[in-house]
């Protein structure tokens, strides 16, 4: 598909500088970026690209000064970064094939119901009494247990596992291999020093505009449930430990695990690899460093790395002088010489 | 379902304080219960909710003195946990619905064979020689390569992938999306920098009464086998390396790691993310705190915790002092100046 | 199967010490191996099994010099273990049954097309325009999405799942349960504190002698492509971010991250559990040792440990005054004592 650098600064309210008749077929990285991509800058770092890169068109800040000749046609935007995100919307509905309609095999059992608009892949599984809603894509290998509900507007991609009970928001992405409503792990010692498994019975219940990501796994709850909030994002394979719970828009980065019952507030970010001991409170708008290892609840706003994690700054200041530790030694022996010498 | 207040306490042997008569539907926590639940109390830390908690009776120690006016109908116990555990495995035997019976479409090669009251879900399947014993559950979508043995009573959730040639003891309860009996991560150096496959020929044995968490993944051995001992319980994705041996009876939590070779003994108790290196020897018993990484093989007994892992209560006092290094640096400076004014 | 000694020292160009009509009928580890069995002795550590091994025949180095009887007989090769290692490799080609075919029921879309030798498993799935090569081996619930490509001799094992557009090279394993392609994890921030989702257009690019470990997910690039390059080996439970690139022959254990765009060189070798920022250039053959968090680029060669991580060496020398700083704390304290004293 080709377009015109006027068509594409037209989709973003932008103004054209050059031949907004240039045409482009593709989009790029300011850096290796090639003949007929449009591209974007709005981060220093790269500002030796806006007069080297190859690219067609760079849409760029409407103020941006520039110190040299830029070869490539230029559409000026408030905001450069919002402006390629919109062309990448767009892009992204042209090119995506909406797929409908029930692919051969499924099961689906006698008593599951579905709405309007459904792409049901082959070898996806709805079991007893399962509710999906409207304009729902469920790819191929998904299975979901009897007695679970997805909203509208969803998608399953493909080899998503949801257990028996779940309740599933509208608006939610899931990715490949997830899994959610597993076992928390949850066994009680016994005198012989082997365990017994303390059943789990209640469910997970992801609210509206939430996102999980490839082999995520979120555990049910013993009773009660496990509980995502509305536009929470997790990434990767996550843990989300039994009856946790995490507040409206927060964001959680790859490999990080949360221990049971641990509560997590609002708009928090949570950097990759992080631990989280179980029955914590964490306040809103906390934030952790990636691979932190969090073992005490946290105040609102506080950012903290470290394992045990501590306050950022005060982790780092400490580290600064841990990789000195061997110069910190021979200064203290020095003292010593110095006062025996005395 | 209805039950009063009379029949559960029948049920763990306690003794019923206010109305027995009393109706209850459900199961829930101190601090969030509503009318018509039954919760119990055991954690000192949540005293205060037994005078305010809106559940309409508590499971509670037989001797525990009361403070103030309790609204709930009481039973006392000798463990209120225990009993509350009781409960729990009753009400998920009458809820669980016992599936039996091989649905449509699945895939049985001819040689395989298996027992009574099995369930076998669709897109399920058994390949070549394949033997599965009495009463286990298959959910849809699992995969049992050929030659591999499933004992008695075991629940395969769904999307389980068994390669080829595994052992499974009776009573195991394998979580959606793990894999059993994928390859060692073994490669042998080239002269040129590229690496050579090092086949992979061994299996995997997991014994009696293993459970094994949503994701995790079991390596095979090289040639030989890897072991899973009875009693073990592994959480979400938990890596178990190729030949590695986990004795009876130890827990892991979630993300934890284990390199090839290693040897961990029996009633170890090993935190979330932790890693160890490969061929090691974990001593019986041993503790290890969630995030350390283990780099030398361990006494019977010990606590660790750190990268790399060192007794647990001297990181602790460590890490006491390194929160104050800058402080220290100071104490130090303050010296060196002292001196040099002598 | 049983073979002579004397076939087996054929195979690897050894010279047999002892009765090469000995049977042996399977490969064991030179400190469990029974009668029946061939072993290898290479490493001085385990010289101690060499005079004790029921093993019966034993491949050792053509110019060890033995101290004591060795009941076993040898065959004495130029390197032991490779000629183990080509052992294995002959072992596996004996019992690998070839699968081919294409079993009954899977998807295949009338527009993808395949080579010769094709196995494909029931319940696996092929998309619009798949292209799949000679000689592919596609196991059960595998996903292949639309306009993929795989190329000649390729494995893919249960539960595999490969979003669309994603291009994999020739001789490549991909483990069960692994993902290619789910969306890379890139949100923009809302004046309102919600995430809206960048649409994550790219795709995924496997060059030749790719091995991918049983649940490790690689996500798509934004635009363009996360590219792994030529005989680079992952683990189990990786996980590769949006517009990563990993350098030939680079080899990355279990349970490590690496966060979107940065760039790995050749010839690295990444421990188990490392996590990576964004953004960041690890030169050639770097050596990351396990769970370490590296938040800077790297030079060609350097070893580094810790997190944030540093120089390995400086690293363990700081960690062992660390382990130390409560004694530290007291001779700090004593030489104020003794300053005080003057």
């Amino acid at each position: 598909m080709d377009f015109t650098i006027n068509q594409i600064a037209l989709l973003m309210g932008g103004l054209v500088e050059g031949d907004g008749d240039t045409l482009v077929n593709t989009i790029g990285a300011i850096e290796t970026a090639n003949k007929g991509s449009i591209t974007f800058y709005s981060n220093k770092k790269y500002e030796s690209y806006l007069y080297t890169t190859k690219a067609s068109g760079i849409i760029i800040n409407k103020n941006l000064k520039l110190n040299k000749v830029v070869k490539s046609v230029l559409i000026r935007v408030d905001d450069p970064y919002l402006g390629f995100t919109t062309l990448l919307e767009t892009y992204e509905k042209l090119l995506s094939f909406k797929k409908v309609g029930i692919e051969t095999p499924t099961f689906i059992d006698k008593t599951a119901v579905y709405g309007n608009d459904l792409y049901l892949g082959a070898f996806a599984y709805l079991g007893e009494n399962v509710k999906i809603g409207e304009n729902v894509k469920i790819y191929p290998n998904v299975y979901i247990g009897d007695g679970s509900i997805v909203g509208d507007n969803c998608i399953l991609h493909p080899g998503v596992k949801i257990y028996a009970n779940t309740q599933i928001g509208n608006y939610c992405t899931l990715h490949a291999g997830c899994i959610i409503g597993s076992d928390g792990f949850g066994y009680a010692l016994q005198e012989d020093g082997s365990y017994k498994k303390i059943p789990q019975l209640g469910k997970v219940i992801l609210e509206d505009h939430v996102d999980i990501g490839a082999n995520t796994v979120v555990d049910c709850a013993t009773f009660d449930a496990t509980i995502i909030r509305k536009g929470v994002k997790l990434d990767n394979m996550v843990q989300i430990g039994h009856n946790v719970e995490i507040g409206e828009h927060t964001v959680i980065a790859a490999q990080t695990g949360i221990a049971g019952s641990t509560k997590i507030g609002n708009n928090c970010i949570i950097g990759g690899q992080v631990g989280i001991a179980g029955h914590l409170h964490i306040g809103n708008k906390t934030q952790i460093q990636a691979q932190s290892g969090v073992s005490k609840n946290t105040e609102e706003g506080h950012i903290i790395y470290g394992t045990p994690a501590i306050d950022y700054r005060n982790y780092l200041r400490s580290y600064t002088i841990y990789r000195k530790l061997p110069e910190v030694m021979k200064q203290i022996e020095i003292l010593e010489q110095k006062l025996l010498n005395l």
